[in-house]
């Protein structure tokens, strides 16, 4: 039940993976993807509560079934001092542990950092939560939108005069989880110097402070608070989209060159000659006046007009597409970045795939389907641990495992 | 020159950074805070395109020192064969080469992945490009406006009736120097093993596609293209923000426990008792009826107040910070995520930590300030290529650094 994949980057690496919902499972979804061995660790009481996150196909969550692909699922019943000796025996063999509980909750479980550690002192332990692993909100839960709001991403995102904005995925939780898998390579590569473990402690707020972008250089250097400012860039212009006889299209306009060579496209030599918007940041500073002057040229033509326009005379555009167009659109295919994988129940199911192409490890030829919770128990303790067919029944009837 | 790191869990790897702006850097500014030697190459003609941009301090761009902190910067004309030589002579020096031209361009320059690893079969090649390096899309322009809209992800963000909105910060660019990061670091696991890096092809696109989260499984098992949905998360409920008599409050309701013990919280048990909002999906489906009876509520007290209420209650919340509130934050300042450091010229410089704590290799103790224009261009050739004085000034004289 070892899986196949020798040839993966991270193929000699073991984690187990006690984490639920998002931010945890994205970040052992990397890990599995690249070819570690991922033990899922669940309850057997429901196991994962993504489990139960629609959308479903014949029943089976294809929510679930996208961030848990390559992955096995073992039940342990953590509090069974008798499940919970076996996940001792597994973390002696095991490189990586990650949670997503709140902090202090592995203590409780008696399988905080410091007892797994002991056990074996190589051990890399994440823990991915809302706050991170200490200050004064050290212990309040904390979710994707909290993380979203409190770091003050939705009170920059959003139109003028609109409302704050939650991005409509969950990179709270998403980032959170890319930036422990981060964590957890680099605290692999000096294991291999050190021959020692460490924790990696990730909080979303943070995670999500740290995207932000220029926002608090921005704040801390001109004391003025960034607001929303709708879909331009803040400090880049025209940067932005703009309205079409039928929707919109982007314009990407990233330097006084390409400004010229706009201008010269559109045929607005006035534009162009304007000091006002010689350079980016006049263009920036008067937005408010180079808007109105741009708005009915693009109003002139449709969405994909600009775009075979723009395109011709190598102005940098592209169309906002739906997901429909995203999932049709044929760069998307070629990288092939929507994929299968056929459920034993559900039948195909849609994943997305890994967005990093490396040349001689490709980390992205199959995917494997996520498991039913604690398809793998069996096997995986029969072949890691040696138990007996009569030991595992025995777990099974005290309802450790 | 070489940056006094020994115990940072990357001490050991040497990366040439010819990236520019924000998603090449991005992932070299997070393999500098984990104690990389990064050289970051520039033109002499002025150098990274992000030196102009602002907000500046003193004339120099606090944009470009947040993102450029901990790393040396070289300055190497590559179309001069002198310096063309050199950089080659530092690639057999390397571990990591980081570039964010358009395909083609490091090929053009006789810099490409092919010529590089002929020179040294262990170096690990990271591009990040708009639309990778393969499909039909490869040589378009790609810039994190782009990518955000193509990939649906502006799409899905923003309120209902309203128009699609760009996520507040370069998401795009970000979680592309990301996924970069994740590349290169397994590439370098997997090298200890093998010996030979590879490249790793990493594009903007795919990579905001990759952070969509449920929204193309919901597309392609319902066939219903997903929307704005304002706030609120598509299929958790209620996981939103609410109105406040003075502002909103996030309001994080996971599961049905929490909602029952909200309902009693709010003195609500008509709607503890109500069928339709009984489970999650229910409470989903009816959204539509149950916001208009939970508005009223909210509107009652103040933002601070819920807050108090609702924590001392155990169910999630939290506010919608502006950025000056972020700054000023306990948890934000007990974490350490904002930090200053000290410019020859502008003075103190803030920058963003890095949200990834390590126990035993802490990676965010102290940030270098970000090199001026060439700052280490001698020290770097005399102490790695052995350069003598008359030599620099030489190429100097010839343009060539």
């Amino acid at each position: 039940m070892k899986m196949d994949a020798k040839q993966l980057p991270l193929a000699d690496i073991t984690v187990l993976d006690l984490s639920r919902i998002l931010a945890g499972p994205y970040c052992t979804m990397i890990l599995a993807d690249m070819g570690a061995t991922v033990y899922k660790i669940e309850n057997p009481d429901g196991g994962d509560d993504s489990r139960n996150f629609g959308p479903y196909v014949k029943g089976e969550s294809a929510y679930f079934g996208s961030i848990n692909r390559n992955k096995l699922s073992l039940t342990l019943n953590l509090k069974h001092p008798k499940a919970k000796a076996l996940l001792l025996e597994m973390v002696k063999l095991a490189d990586v542990v990650v949670e997503n509980f709140r902090p202090g909750t592995m203590e409780r479980l008696g399988l905080g950092y410091e007892t797994l550690s002991e056990i074996n002192p190589r051990i890399i332990y994440a823990a991915v939560s809302g706050f991170g692993h200490s200050g004064p909100y050290m212990m309040k839960p904390g979710y994707d939108i909290v993380a979203q709001a409190m770091s003050g991403l939705m009170s920059i995102t959003g139109h003028p005069g609109g409302p704050p904005t939650r991005v409509g995925a969950s990179v709270g939780d998403i980032t959170g989880g890319m930036f422990a898998t981060i964590g957890i390579l680099a605290a692999l590569h000096e294991r291999k110097t050190s021959g020692v473990g460490q924790k990696v402690d990730v909080g979303l707020l943070d995670s999500q402070i740290a995207i932000l972008e220029n926002a608090v250089t921005r704040y801390m250097t001109t004391g003025e608070i960034p607001t929303r400012v709708g879909n331009r860039h803040p400090s880049i212009t025209p940067f932005t989209a703009m309205g079409t006889a039928d929707g919109h299209v982007i314009l990407a306009i990233g330097n006084d060159g390409l400004w010229v060579k706009f201008c010269e496209a559109v045929d607005a030599p006035a534009l162009a000659a304007d000091e006002r918007f010689r350079t980016n940041p006049l263009r920036t500073e008067h937005w408010g006046d180079l808007e109105p002057l741009l708005a009915p040229i693009f109003a002139q033509r449709k969405t994909a007009e600009w775009i075979e326009f723009l395109e011709a005379r190598g102005i940098p555009c592209g169309p906002i597409n739906t997901i429909d167009k995203v999932v049709a659109d044929p760069q998307v295919q070629a990288r092939r970045m929507i994929r299968s994988v056929e459920h034993p129940v559900a039948g195909p199911l849609p994943v997305t795939a890994l967005p990093i192409k490396m040349s001689r490890t490709p980390v992205d030829e199959e995917f494997r389907v996520a498991p039913g919770l604690g398809h793998d128990t069996g096997d995986v303790l029969r072949e890691l641990l040696g138990l007996s067919d009569q030991e595992l029944e025995e777990l099974r009837r005290a309802g450790a495992i």
